[in-house]
């Protein structure tokens, strides 16, 4: 199960810009996941401005969402931003919160026992209130979060922290949670807030997985052009999350295996604007693109 | 063979600061290479003001100081910088070239068929001639650079990267060298200048190694503290080096490994200052950080 934001994202590159174009955390954490063999729903509020080809794009993808609350006359989440020439930073030029001002997310029933829950980036009350409108326990929580929430609501954050499995963030945010500019001290002490794992996201620069004393690191795949990163980290955690549910296997090894399939479907989401590549992906360019993952990183000198 | 600087640095870093010390690249590449079963030998010239338990330091790790001109009355490089506070940036507060700037290296003749050349970060002119003397076509020539004759000697630069197998720069010299952003279109672009081999180095992000259509990328290991950076591509550079002339493969496969044994090594140099921790560095302590490399990277998807 996926809570999160779906919504209209209009975007500007050095290579181009679009119109408002279907975005948001929930529709690329659905869509990495939908790459696995998973019965996989959404939890989201859109006003009914939000087309419903957009809706159907997520059927397509097997993806339940009738968790999807449409609000009559509502406004969808809007996002527009513009990215440097680096494609490092952005600016952001709009954010309409809209309906999602008054999100409000109600679990449905037949998603209460989930095994692996995503919660995308959103105000930690909220993903708190969809913990404890679990019926069991999932076998895994997933949160992802952001440097606004903890400006703004760090004690709310640190709370929903403590009733999670795996936290994804990126590098500067650890550092901020923590004040610790290492990243492996950044991980330790993160790891002591409540989290048995740990995903530091660095962009073109890799994830790293912290658990106990071990850690892994994935690259992201050196590509000839990054054309749109929005929603990047997105399709690595529904990778990441989609690859764990369907192995129903929650040990270090497996996450490691995660994450490098987090990696390899983030890859993609970046070479067209939005959701675009996403949406076309085949199994076999997903296959393929693993075995240059291990050719990328994999040796073998004998140890000793 | 290494041809570089042997050098006095002082240094200050957030955690503190020395008074002049051993420095320079080639003394750091030959701590590194004296990891491994090779014959080694130092080109530089010096001043006499260069204490002598500075060369014992080299002479006591088999290296081959002969080539190591003292100049009478001369005094020895020196340089001297300050790390901001993230240690990925430096202000060079001194840069006094002394004998440097009349360096005209003399290869000894029994080192003109030397298997593996490795050319410190020099005038391109010099790091020629150090080519021209070479009796026989050495097996492999590493050669490293810099901004600075980018800027300033870009077409003797661009001469005698012509007739080397395997450059060593960084990922913003890559981008400058060729106007590109992306790496993979900058290796693409340095790959058709000549070297058969490109390492990219990222600091603290890791090495890329392309070849043709191939890429490898090794991570630098995650560290609880960087103590001082000073010397670490200089180190990754010896232990890329020293490992392919003591095994006496150039394959594909076999610079993979250099470069993780590269990488290897320089976590090591960043833990304390300057030379002190590949002074004192142990096998056993190296093959167990091996280790930690593969834990880091390896994972076994089953593909098809």
């Amino acid at each position: 199960m996926i809570v999160g934001t779906v919504a209209f994202d209009e975007i500007e590159t050095p290579f181009g810009k679009t119109d408002k174009i279907l975005g948001g955390a929930a529709t690329f954490i659905g869509l990495a996941a939908s790459q696995f063999e998973v019965d996989s729903a959404i939890v989201s509020v859109v006003g009914d401005d939000l087309p419903q080809k957009y809706l159907t794009i997520l059927e397509d993808r097997n993806i339940d969402i009738s968790g999807i609350e449409i609000v009559k006359g509502g406004k969808t989440f809007y996002w527009k931003g513009k990215y440097h020439n680096d494609l490092n930073s952005r600016d952001t030029l709009v954010t309409e919160l809209n309906t999602l001002a008054d999100f409000n997310p109600k679990v449905p029933d037949n998603f209460k026992d989930a095994d692996v829950v995503m919660l995308g980036n959103l105000h930690p009350n909220i993903q708190m209130s969809v913990i404890d409108q679990m019926s069991v326990r999932p076998k895994l929580i997933v949160l992802d979060t952001m440097n606004f929430w903890m400006d703004n609501s760090l004690a709310e954050l640190i709370e929903v922290i403590k009733h999670i499995d795996v936290l994804t963030i990126n590098d500067e945010e650890a550092r901020q949670l923590t004040e610790e500019y290492s990243l492996v001290k950044a991980a330790e002490a993160i790891l002591k807030m409540g989290p048995k794992y740990l995903v530091i996201k660095k962009g073109e620069h890799g994830a790293l997985l912290f658990h106990e004393e071990k850690i892994f690191f994935a690259p992201a795949l050196p590509l000839e052009e990054v054309f749109d990163p929005t929603g990047a980290g997105d399709t690595f955690a529904g990778g990441f999350s989609g690859y764990l549910a369907a192995t129903d296997n929650i040990t270090f090894n497996n996450l490691k295996n995660a994450v490098i399939h987090g990696s390899n479907l983030a890859s993609f989401s970046v070479e067209r604007f939005g959701t675009e590549r996403m949406q076309s992906l085949k199994k076999e360019e997903v296959n393929k693109r693993l075995h240059q993952f291990k050719t990328l990183t994999q040796f073998d000198i004998e140890l000793t």
